[in-house]
């Protein structure tokens, strides 16, 4: 799923480095070392890939920019994810004649990472869909907005919807200002979040359809005395999907970066309807370790499949009618 | 045995700092980023707390240097070490404030793994006693060199000696080649390296005693049949502990660098004589993966330090009479 749009991404993050990055006041002549964070990078070659294409991009703009004394650039690239991100194994990936200088920064991106304006371009793709926590209504039987036997936010109810909406929202807010420290006037950001389209219900989605089978099955296990009713209802994804409207205003509030590009895109791979394999080895790649710590123990979480890919085939025809979701790219410039 | 030097280091790392580090001339106004790399970190809490010494230093050093608006420093430390290192346990030992954004960077350090004039103090401990290869001639039969029977530079043949010796001065050159590279001028290099002091024979001192014992236990082992006659020949550690003079002259033909002190010192746990346990798994602790690899299995393994404790057993009084080694200190500046 990631590669489609990380392949779709790139031509309009290749395309906004070469319309709107400016070398001339980016403040890189003296220096020579042109530096670009991953936020969110996982590990895979869609990894590599994303950063290589903003190196191409940016070279071709600097020779463009027939600077006086225009000595060759040198990239420093930050590959940057949570703590429990396997970054042994990305270094493997990494190729041995290297043509830029890599390393990589541990942390959450919902915090700082980075010296005071020490980045020229950043990058985030399907990353920033994962909140920082669970809003705390969501697991609050006694607030209007309990997500009670859902696992997600599937629009249902408008309270649950204005909790992970506000939650998202706040996110957005802080990973913008930390980020405003770190990116040099000039510098820009490009980021790909996966959404909805205006008007389209969640739960008319094939995601909202997914994560609403996903919860039902939690539900009937924990009625069949195979899970506990109150860790089912304590179980939620700090997951939200936006729409291009709240990305929007989000940005619009924030003083430091101004809107290049926003644009709402349909990833190739939502057009397609995936076997059942397919989605329940997608959301075990995705969910497992989630639920594993959840529900303390693999034998568990193996029966959460098997239920799961039973329940998909039963009720797969809900995939035939539902709507799909779009992916939201945006460019932002950090004013001087 | 780290842990002891990098205390007595530290000091001698942290006077350094206070003595010969000019802000003023550091170029580090404008940026306010101080950067600070520990080349060949390995994973431990040594590492920590290497690179915080250099961090008070470097904060103390600032406030005297009472610079006009004098904004706080923000640091950004790199931990280098090879690829294979476990940086994603390194990670989890990170302070959960940071007082310093960190990052990891892979790669070996004989070569270039950072932009040009982007750091300003390096630090290396117990790390370049690691050669790049082992030399050619060590394992060539038909070489006056061929280090037949021996595991490692034993100081008993003088070309086996002269090609360890070349090995460590042309992989030190190039060490500081790449660094030249990186550090700013006016950037300061601390590093430690483990040595012997001027006429103290490698084969007189414990660590020669013990090398011998591994190198003999081996051999024998080939006797029995348990291992192959040359697979033991062509085993080798890539490993050299310089004298002084070697790393003097090394450093003094380097144009990029001046020497602001070079220190033998005693490492404080040299001085103990460690029991055959002790002995037995931190050699393991180094050399393991390495005889694993080259032995092919853990079963063999297991036999090698099984027959190696017992003969450490049997010679134990070597130990008592042997020569202790040293640990060289050096500091030096990136000239303008």
């Amino acid at each position: 799923m990631q590669r489609a749009g990380v392949d779709r991404a790139k031509q309009m993050i290749a395309d906004g480095i070469k319309e709107k990055l400016d070398f001339k006041n980016l403040g890189i002549d003296t220096s020579r070392t042109f530096r670009v964070v991953d936020f969110g990078c996982s590990v895979g070659n869609n990894t590599l890939s994303a950063v290589e294409n903003i190196i191409e991009a940016a070279k071709y703009k600097h020779q463009l920019a027939q600077l006086e004394n225009p000595l060759p650039l040198e990239f420093q690239i930050f590959f940057n994810d949570v703590t429990s991100n396997d970054f042994n194994t990305l270094f493997k990936l990494l190729p041995t004649l290297p043509k830029y200088f890599a390393a990589a920064v541990p942390g959450s991106f919902y915090g700082r990472l980075f010296p005071r304006s020490s980045i020229h371009c950043a990058h985030s793709s399907y990353a920033m869909h994962w909140l920082s926590k669970i809003p705390k209504e969501i697991v609050d039987s006694k607030s209007p907005a309990w997500n009670k036997g859902k696992i997600h936010c599937s629009g249902h109810v408008k309270e649950v919807v204005d909790a992970y909406s506000g939650q998202f929202r706040n996110d957005m807010e802080t990973f913008l200002n930390a980020r405003a420290q770190e990116i040099v006037g000039g510098g820009l950001m490009a980021m790909v979040i996966p959404g909805f389209s205006e008007g389209v219900n969640i739960f008319e989605t094939g995601y909202g359809a997914f994560h609403d089978i996903f919860s039902s099955c939690l539900n009937d296990m924990a009625k069949l005395g195979l899970l506990e009713q109150e860790q089912v209802d304590s179980f939620n994804l700090a997951v939200y999907h936006p729409y291009v409207k709240e990305v929007e205003e989000t940005i619009k509030k924030n003083d430091y970066f101004s809107m290049e590009r926003i644009e709402e895109f349909c990833n190739p791979l939502s057009l397609m309807k995936p076997s059942v394999k397919v989605l329940v080895s997608s959301s075990r790649a995705v969910t497992g370790e989630l639920l594993k710590k959840h529900f303390g123990n693999d034998a568990v979480v193996d029966q959460i499949y098997e239920h799961l890919a039973l329940k998909l085939e039963e009720k797969y025809c809900i995939f035939d009618e539902a709507k799909h979701h779009s992916d939201i790219f945006i460019l932002l410039k950090r004013r001087f």
